[in-house]
């Protein structure tokens, strides 16, 4: 296809396909004549991708590129290139040195749920790092029910896992773990928001039903 | 405490202290004598406030401060209050009308959980954007397991909506609801990594331990 069809294809202006070629985001389409390159499914698919991490995942270009890098180094064999591709999409925010009890209580967390995660485990610290800025905003509530959202977050990590052992091939796998890691923050945040709208709904109506529930308490 | 204590306290430069209050997000200090102004420990709690949003919401600072402003109206109850700030702070990314079948995806997701959300409710059409790009993304796996995710959603709601209700005063449970917002967001994440490294550890090891495994299945 052209690349005006690529674009109607994709939703993205032509510009913006030809600066994520520039990038080095997006290989560029195939020489078919004089003025004439022919883009592919394959470019398509990539634009989404692109597009998925950028406007979901929040993801600056110089980051898309170091991840997709990353996932398309045919020197590394597939658990390793997992690896490595998990790794790049954690370094999104860089993390200070915890203080030492909020990294004690990423740690208890972490026991208490039976996760055997090495002490070294840079996700320990990034725990670590939500924990001491709760604790700076007053929402030590928040930090003693971490019990509630790692119990949430073990289900979730699950069905995750099991996907990704359920895809075919190697460049499968890490295009869904690559879309999974992002989309799934997104699809939990979006059924978060309205189990928010459900549950306090049903609460509201449970003290407008039920008046003097107030004096009760 | 002069501007140079505050920006130690809170780690933000006087620069960009300087800038929140012009921008609005801050309240000036309080003039206390010839180029003496003097800043109170409600200012450090405001800093670290819009901080958290803007690093860890990674909102935008216009959002921030319509946020705030919503927040801090006198002229609503603390009802409406928490509606109209939630509100604002679901409106973070442009959602275009999702497909028919992407919202009855996401209408159907709600009802096998029981959740009673009006039709119209805005928070359904983001959920459906969601279900929308997973689609696009060849990932239709995770919107057939997205009850795993509605589940572990429905377990963190509860938490956080209880949290809001034990909050003493109005003042108390929006910034609770603002923080929460988006922190808990963030811990679901980190907790939600973190349980991957778990989760795939325990496969890949069993993997290693039992070579056979391959061959069973």
């Amino acid at each position: 296809m052209r690349i005006g069809e690529l674009s109607a294809r994709t939703g993205v202006p032509v510009a913006t396909i030809k600066y994520y070629v520039r990038e080095g985001l997006l290989a560029g389409g195939e020489r078919t004549g004089y003025n004439q390159v022919a883009y592919s499914e394959e470019h398509v698919r990539r634009i989404r991708l692109v597009r998925a991490l950028v406007e979901v995942g929040a993801l600056p270009i110089a980051k898309v590129r170091e991840i997709l890098d990353k996932a398309g180094d045919p020197e590394r064999d597939t658990d390793s290139a997992l690896g490595v591709v998990a790794r790049a999409m954690d370094r999104t925010r860089e993390v200070a040195e915890p203080e030492p009890d909020d990294l004690e209580e990423a740690r208890a967390i972490a026991e208490r749920h039976g996760w055997k995660i090495p002490p070294s485990e840079p996700r320990m610290k990034a725990l670590a790092d939500v924990i001491g800025t709760l604790r700076l905003l007053g929402l030590e509530a928040l930090i003693e029910r971490a019990d509630d959202y790692a119990r949430a977050a073990q289900i979730v990590a699950e069905t995750d896992i099991e996907l990704l052992a359920s895809r075919a091939d190697r460049e499968e796998m890490l295009e869904s773990m690559i879309v999974g890691t992002v989309l799934g923050d997104a699809l939990f945040a979006a059924l978060r928001r309205l189990a928010h709208t459900e549950v306090s709904g049903r609460r509201f109506t449970a003290r407008r039903e039920v008046p003097d529930e107030k004096s009760c308490n």
